[in-house]
């Protein structure tokens, strides 16, 4: 057995070291690759794309790993994890027959821009044989994929969110449905979206970098392992804790909106600077799934960043940068602004009351679409007739009903309801965490260290080593329940 | 034959994806990885290094190249310069024991910090042992690479400008020592080195980078297949034609030296812009050697750069941007701060007629270095006497003296020389492009895509697939001359 060991840890230590590079690539591709560089780019990345899927099929590798598999409850429990999440990552490449394999990847590389220029041209039916055959091949995926205990959509649930089906998402949204839909139709029953901005003013980047620099600071984001970069799509990116990078996107009518999506990627961020160092060599190395992930980045963002305590704490911050452009905002004007709630039709710009409704709209039509009751022709139909019934509006155009997500062209389903249950999550953690210290004073106070260190105690050390359910567990004492969510929202947006 | 042609072309194919991924890594470093994380990359670089070396020393394909060397003659044109230049480059590796080898590898990754340090502290004989292990290195690689016609510091020299040696340089150095030392002496003399700035304003970056970004279209630097970013060195990186990227250092308080480092950089990166796309593929497709690449940056920076012309265009865009800044200078006040010449200790902030003074002095001594006439202990002596001898000041510390340059540390003896011999190239082709059309009228046209186009037929386009010679005479139309040089700064410097 120690062989398969040594050669399993032998190999996972030079498919790193590819991953590691094929990361810096992709880093370099968002954040400075010229334009005219992309076709050879693209040349050497395919070269290296089959260096490493020869690596990855490396016959004594995949007998090592057979073998540990087939033992696995011998192995110690890292190792074991491991070991399980590799045989089910590699599923899809073994069970799908080769050709299909890459029949899939060759439809892949093109739908992202056919999409593309479906939205811009506003012309669902330009993507609509595309997204069939999407849809098409993602079927057959769940049957590959199927086991006695998950089948269809399940599969793909499965896939973003380990441990989650559609009992548990239908619970789930069932009390969205019944709770929030009604209270929040009622609260922003009868206003109009808010067009106007916070202030006419011109918020300068430099300035703006200025004042998100020093959120690194509020919010102990490590520059010394993390990187702080302006880009045309905010993300976060990271190998490894030692080096962890976001982006922000500026806009200069808006100085909230890099504020936000900073303390957003930061929450990203924070996690991945707070796993175990011990797990720096494994797989087991990054975050534990789709909703975690997004539950940290969420109470980063909502539930710290929009607080009324922490803006009491930093509004003079931001004044004192933008002393001319913020004159005669007060805090309450600000805090108002920032926790405005509206009936709009774009998910990427919803708030935080209305967004797990734009979410419950997908679900839906994911649920439909894999099952075969809905077809894709179909769709912005139901788009129209879901959104006016959950949000309270309906899109004029397809551009801003369904074609704005990109999640569909990636052959992402069962993406989109992690971003809800991550929300949730949040709602869950925060409360169980202010059963240990007042998290409200803690803001006050300047010390979100305290919000780090029990985080990291609670779920961010373990990187994906446990699942989660068993991090929710862990951290709550109770499982998944989305009353805290529910009653957050109401209780938030009932001021 | 064809069937090592194709190993050949399918491994240099798989290799430039590596090495293309180690140049991504690399400018990653350089620009934006941070502190906490260079261990883990170096743990990731080092398994990608080993995978790279053994491709690169893969049986089939060191046998194919040994079958195509000893049939070059058969060869196309380019393939037989491409054989010819690995054969040449992996020499060192193919003849130094394998151990000898590592420990070599082992030292290089540790003195370049020693040397910083001994720099830092002011302090020759904490780099001294490390400098001297160096040196033996050096010594025993030119044995090991010796040859009939090139020994000793030949076999140097030409590792960096292949086909110069010694009797060339000597005749080159002996040329300015003759001409220029007693001229600079003499221009000099008397002066003390000028402490003003042009003027005490704050430049800021922000609008130096505004300016930068105006001297690309200037100079026609192709921003589609190139990168112009803010870096704490200046210097030029690329893979291909396709993207050249170049870096400056922004000074608050002095903003000639970012334009003079940007126009530095982008002679270096015009150059690589312009290499023919039919040599993409090759191992031909670069700059054909240190001295030819500095010719280009140097033209660029200094004759095109510093020219009066070029500021009689441009000074009124520079005072557009930093109105208030440069308030009351006139263009001759600039024009004669940009082409100051003064005794000074740095070789690095030489001006342009002091510069080949400064390598000369290390031209002396690396010969005596590596015949074994002057010990390594000797050298701040040496260095002391030669700078009073042809610069005409005395450092009085060795961090102003002999540890000011890295090189050394690096391992590369032979390399100074190309500078000086980059400038003289430059005036002589200057004065071959001048014949065709009037340099001058051009840059007062603002049409330096003129002086783009000739460069690009007489020596860009061919990349590595011409020797320097060639290149020179081929631009030229006789061999190199250094008389060009001595007379086009006698001209400059005598006004």
């Amino acid at each position: 057995m120690q062989s398969y060991i040594d050669t399993y840890k032998n190999m996972r230590k030079r498919l790193k070291a590819y991953e590691y590079a094929m990361w810096v690539l992709s880093w370099d591709l968002e954040t400075e690759t010229p334009e005219g560089a992309l076709d050879y780019r693209s040349e050497q990345v395919e070269v290296l794309t089959t260096e490493l899927y020869a690596l990855q099929t490396d016959s004594a590798y995949l007998e090592a790993i057979d073998k540990l598999y087939a033992t696995r409850n011998s192995l110690d429990e890292l190792l074991r994890r491991e070991i399980e999440k590799i045989v089910k990552d590699m599923r899809l490449i073994k069970k799908m027959p080769k050709d299909e394999y890459i029949q899939y990847q060759v439809l892949m590389s093109k739908s992202s821009s056919i999409w593309a220029e479906a939205k811009a041209k506003n012309d669902f039916n330009l993507f609509l044989p595309t997204l069939e055959k999407i849809i098409d091949f993602t079927r057959k995926t769940t049957k590959y994929l199927q086991t006695p205990e998950l089948k269809g959509y399940d599969v793909l649930l499965d896939m973003y969110e380990e441990g989650m089906t559609m009992k548990e998402y239908d619970a789930f949204f069932l009390n969205l449905r019944e709770e929030l839909v009604p209270f929040v139709l009622s609260a922003t029953s009868g206003k109009k979206p808010l067009s106007r901005k916070l202030t006419k003013g011109f918020f300068s980047i430099e300035k703006q970098k200025e004042f998100n620099k020093y959120l690194t600071t509020v919010f102990n984001f490590d520059l010394n392992r993390g990187v702080l970069k302006q880009s045309v799509h905010p993300f976060e990116s990271n190998f490894s804790s030692t080096d962890v990078r976001i982006t922000t996107k500026y806009l200069e009518n808006a100085v909230e909106s890099a504020v936000f999506s900073t303390i957003h990627e930061m929450g990203h961020g924070i996690y991945e600077q707070q796993i175990s160092k011990d797990l720096i060599d494994t797989r087991l190395n990054m975050g534990a799934s789709m909703g975690i992930h997004e539950s940290q980045s969420r109470m980063y963002e909502n539930m710290i960043g929009r607080s009324y305590a922490f803006w009491e704490n930093h509004f003079d911050k931001l004044k004192e940068i933008f002393a001319k452009e913020l004159k005669g905002v007060s805090l309450l004007d600000f805090y108002q602004y920032i926790n405005r709630a509206e009936r709009t039709l774009i998910r990427t710009e919803a708030d935080e009351l209305t967004y797990p409704l734009h979410i419950m709209v997908r679900y839906e039509i994911e649920k439909q679409l894999i099952s075969g009751k809905l077809k894709a022709k179909d769709l912005p139909k139901k788009w129209r007739k879901l959104y006016q019934q959950y949000v309270g509006v309906r899109p004029k155009t397809d551009a801003e009903g369904v074609l704005q997500d990109i999640h569909w062209a990636g052959g992402s389903f069962g993406y989109f309801p992690t971003y809800a249950l991550g929300s949730a999550y949040a709602a869950q953690i925060y409360q169980a965490m202010n059963k240990d210290f007042n998290i409200e004073n803690a803001i006050s106070n300047n010390e979100i260290y305290k919000i780090n260190d029990w985080l990291r105690e609670k779920i961010h050390q373990y990187g994906s080593s446990k699942s989660p359910k068993e991090l929710i567990l862990n951290a709550t004492g109770e499982p998944f329940n989305s009353k805290y969510y529910v009653d957050y929202l109401k209780r938030k947006f009932s001021n």
